[in-house]
């Protein structure tokens, strides 16, 4: 018998809890082993919870305990968990978590501590929620190089944006419905300011390149100033709006940014539509290969979380086999002035200012509407461009780059 | 060092070859070990090819080299590969294949045989080419019980379906185009007949289910029979026409098909083209999740099978963990007759026989083009639906199951 400890009996702990219970049977088929959950570590008490007798107060209890052999993350927030991941992989247990301010913020740190104790620290939940990435990403595509990424890895700002699109929400309205349906909290702002999408990242690429890049180095813009302007006009040229986590790494140096994009049809992530996440990577070998599910939610989550039991379980007779990350370089990162990407720029102006951009952004197929002329760039470097709208003479009214 | 012989050095094959050998560095990082291929077998000699000193032409060369851990066949067809396939277990040799016959005709047995001499038998490259399928559906899915797999699973028909669909090709002509591409063979019957497509859904649901169906107990139909009306039909309604793989297990019983059938555009299979593969499949803890790429191609193939390779390496100090199959018994397997579905049906007549439609198949909303009469049925089982057809006096002229 497997003795597990959930950390956390809120959203994902408590349906971890409750996939572990419900299929019980084909887990236990699948391992000839028996999973307890002896210990839930909560503030709180739940006492009409059928899990409610398992609830203790003091991570000593757990850390203490040898019997445990795997501790199941689920707190959010970098402290006390990440000290508490720490604590639970000197102690020799193996570590699972859906928390990906921790493994964006610490990752690099986890996995050697888990190495050094010969146990594994596993996070299949933090990017993608349910959706088959990480363990896929580091075992099936072990033979390619991972040219870039780009991923709808926050599920909330997917769903405002469709509602932008699909049924012409204003951004406000739409926000206010995704917090009437439980998708975006209270405080939206990790999610819509992007950082939510950029801490995913932040996880896929250091998984893609072996690098870990700050946060705080990445480029971040959420989908906050998109106004049903920008959706109209993305509709009008083929495109539609997404919020795209884009990592790469060209002639050995990492890009990594958030921001929103205008996507093709024949992009395959044009189609991701309301809470759904879709991951797109490029290799050498394979070309395009695309996962696609639910990015949140309790039970998709807590799905990820419980396979990394069950891959911890299945494999703790031989040596762990963690992957390792160092802490990027800044020679490591490339520049984000020279990221070169064309944008659709939408000027304030008339018919007649068409010759003031032609003359600073060359023969490009202007539109007018509603007083704004708007076009698609050629390719050119961010600095460029910076340079080149402030040579315009007309007011930027707002810049999307295409992907 | 660990050495492999390869069997069959066709496109797979080489395609293996070149991987291993391009992406070497990588490889080989990742497991702290080198892979030297040590053997390649086929009855041709390759002169001047770089691998040319590798080939044997014959198997017991390899059976009995002690010094080969893993057979890595690539000879397509049943025989001698599934003999040859047994042997190399019987011998203690792990074995990884991208031979959908043999899996599909002789899984349980080959596992079975695996599982017996404490080796595996691999095969990801099987279904899905490239896609990571296989591992995460046994990996990452193993917390699930998975409800329903739907797959665009042929890359030939695919391709073909989509020719018809964007370009108004005949389904001749769009056939033709596969053939002068390389993406369908001189003999494309196993493909355009949906062979191919149901060896893999008898794959897919053996791993889903445990329970491996005979091919030959599965209802098959190709897309030989699908016209232009049809793809101009869908298109009215709002549909794409695609050959799908299906797979259910609805109380405690298996039903397994491939039927061309409409897709919708709220399903993520529609916007699956050309030669893509796209694998839907539907679980009671994560609801939908989606793999797509590169369902054929020597070097995307050849992907899935170092990653077996890759697989089978890591994990050599532990104790194999093969999954088992048994073989289905006929109480395991639904009767397509009690398939329930709804169909676009068309009729040849005329305005004036509406209402001979509508006394069989009710109030239904029909509509005429052409001297035809098309409408959505409501959902009915197949013996029913066949009753239907022979109770309605006008003579079919095609029937197409909604997806």
């Amino acid at each position: 018998m497997i003795n597990i400890a959930i950390l956390g009996f809120g959203v994902i702990g408590s349906g971890c809890a409750e996939v572990l219970t419900k299929n019980k049977a084909i887990i236990e088929k699948r391992l000839n082993k028996e999973i307890n959950i002896k210990y839930i570590l909560d503030l709180r008490n739940f006492p009409n919870n059928k899990f409610g007798n398992l609830i203790v107060h003091n991570f000593e209890t757990i850390l203490n305990d040898a019997d445990v052999s795997i501790v199941v993350e689920m707190m959010g927030g970098s402290h006390p968990a990440y000290d508490f991941s720490i604590a639970a992989l000197k102690a020799g247990k193996h570590v699972v978590t859906s928390n990906k301010e921790v493994v964006a913020n610490f990752g690099a740190e986890l996995l050697a501590t888990a190495a050094k104790n010969n146990v594994r620290y596993m996070f299949e939940a933090s990017v993608g929620g349910g959706i088959p990435l990480i363990r896929p990403m580091i075992n099936d595509l072990a033979p390619n190089n991972i040219l870039s990424i780009d991923g709808i890895l926050n599920g909330t700002t997917n769903y405002i944006l469709t509602q932008m699109t699909e049924n012409n929400k204003t951004f406000g309205e739409a926000l206010t419905e995704a917090q009437g349906k439980g998708y975006a909290e209270a405080n939206p702002s990790a999610d819509i300011e992007g950082i939510d999408a950029a801490r995913k990242i932040v996880i896929l690429s250091a998984i893609a390149f072996s690098k870990m890049i700050d946060t705080d180095d990445i480029n971040v813009e959420g989908i906050n100033e998109i106004s049903t302007y920008d959706i109209v006009v993305a509709e009008k040229l083929g495109y539609t709006v997404k919020l795209i986590a884009h990592a790469e790494k060209t002639d050995g140096k990492i890009t990594a940014f958030v921001s929103p994009r205008y996507v093709s049809k024949s992009n395959p992530l044009y189609y991701i539509n309301d809470v759904f996440n879709g991951i797109l990577i490029n290799t050498d070998i394979l070309g395009q290969v695309m996962f696609y599910g639910q990015g949140a939610g309790s039970l998709p989550t807590a799905s990820s979380v419980v396979a990394d039991i069950i891959d911890i379980i299945a494999h703790m007779d031989s040596a762990a086999a963690n992957i390792s990350w160092e802490n990027a370089l800044k020679s490591d990162i490339a520049s984000f002035n020279d990221y070169i990407s064309s944008s659709c720029l939408s000027f304030i102006g008339n018919i007649s200012d068409v010759s003031k951009i032609s003359a600073v952004f060359g023969n490009v197929d202007i539109s007018y509407k509603d007083n704004f002329l708007y076009f698609i760039s050629s390719k050119m470097s961010e600095s460029d461009m910076l340079v080149a709208i402030n040579n315009c003479p007309l007011k930027l009214r707002s810049r999307i780059k295409i992907l």
